[in-house]
């Protein structure tokens, strides 16, 4: 099966305008399409996401939302694209979909964005989340080389622009092991998330770039998936670093080539 | 009452770090809280927002969902702050809570990012969107003269960086006439287009920047908010451009102080 529907670009006609005048030309522009998720039949979320690496979506997401704990509990997983937008039909165990299914039941109804399907400030408030290991933080240097090769690992951005990617990289050496791109960074690092889990050849410690900004959801997504360090091109938020704080994630913001920004470190305590 | 719960930061301790060794010192980071839209009573959606503008965020994200057609629509508006976010009591009339009640029931459940609160492709295709009436872009300097201005009336952004703004300009001038900065892009737009609708004294025809990219949700809440050009910083999705051309939308990306890129320039038919 494929599991990307295109290669994610599109060609446009568009005009560049100076104060001379304007000239038209053709360009890449970054696919955007419309993305549902069906568990087990039930459609349960849509997203507009560019059609690439949708199984490293579709597990990335589903770990991500705690819909499943582990990549075994994504059963099956068939790609449909029509004229509305692709789904994807994922299969789960008959408990994980009872537990979903549970939890849909007990929302008075259909909700909201920027917080997956939350509707009320009590339900983020109940979210459990498992604090990571305390971990030292990586030298500078090895943060530095990952970063000297991130910008050209980004295929789709050179070509398109206005496109996130989060990358997944050696701790001891800095080595880009694994990049996802997408025209949302929240998709992005499902996708990456997701290849993890899909590449059992790769080291499962290392530390996340992402080209966007530190929010709190990006901060939530990385602790759930278990690794130690996220590594921002862009700032972070007041809830990001609070956060990063409470699970010991070690928060670096505002990266470039020669400045690191630490906004947290988490602590290595030594237990004699 | 206060309709901004704070002044949009927080002061952290942050450490720079360059290959010299690190510093540490005092910052701004953006704040980011968790904000609950709750509809006569019943709470409906969340998101991660800057808690300032929060009137013209009611009312705008309200109306850019369809949930009220007018600004008398919204009846009241009361503003809670709580230990786990802010709470936006909002009133609207009978008529206009029946139908998103109805609207509510009919959906399996609990839903999705990235597309407010759907959760299949079938709801997306069913979205009603009134087309605008095809304009003129403006000229070049117009717009020029707008994004001049536009970086320096970033307060929120100069300060603490990685925050989103969306402008609305004066069609004749390039004027800068109301701004509005939030973390999440979506969230200053729809700040915006509640503004909009909350300063009388303003001309109701004119242009929005914003300084994120195009993507398709960006052009969908510019269409209904009836405004007929949108100038945006980064990059348009293959939706966004697709939307823009449908309902003749004016769409400008990668605008810079001496660029513009015309996606759709809606064509001025001239009835005989």
């Amino acid at each position: 099966m494929k599991y990307s529907v295109s290669n994610g670009l599109q060609i446009v006609t568009r005009s560049i305008r100076t104060s001379l005048g304007s000239e038209q030309s053709q360009d890449f522009v970054i696919e955007e399409q419309a993305i549902a998720f069906v568990y087990n039949g039930i459609s349960h979320a849509v997203m507009m996401a560019t059609p690439v690496d949708l199984a490293d979506f579709a597990l990335g997401f589903s770990l991500s939302e705690g819909i499943i704990n582990y990549k075994n509990d994504l059963l099956d997983l068939e790609i449909e694209e029509n004229e509305l937008g692709v789904e994807l039909n994922i299969t789960i165990s008959n408990r994980h979909f009872n537990v979903l299914k549970q939890k849909r039941r007990t929302l008075a109804g259909n909700s909201g964005c920027g917080l997956c399907g939350l509707e009320s400030l009590q339900q983020i408030s109940n979210k459990q989340q498992t604090s990571l290991a305390t971990t030292p933080l990586m030298n500078f240097s090895i943060i530095e080389t990952a970063l000297n090769k991130f910008r050209d690992k980004q295929i789709l951005n050179i070509q398109a622009g206005g496109v996130h990617a989060a990358a997944f990289c050696d701790i001891k050496t800095g080595n880009i092991l694994l990049i996802r791109e997408d025209v949302g960074r929240h998709n992005a690092l499902d996708k990456l998330i997701g290849a993890i889990q899909n590449n059992e050849s790769i080291p499962q410690s290392g530390f996340i770039i992402s080209s966007s900004r530190a929010s709190y959801e990006m901060v939530d997504k990385t602790i759930t998936a278990g690794v130690n360090h996220l590594v921002t091109i862009s700032a972070p938020t007041s809830k990001a670093i609070e956060l990063a704080k409470k699970h010991h994630l070690n928060l670096i913001g505002f990266a470039r080539e020669d400045r690191q920004v630490i906004y947290n470190e988490s602590e290595n305590h030594i237990s004699l």
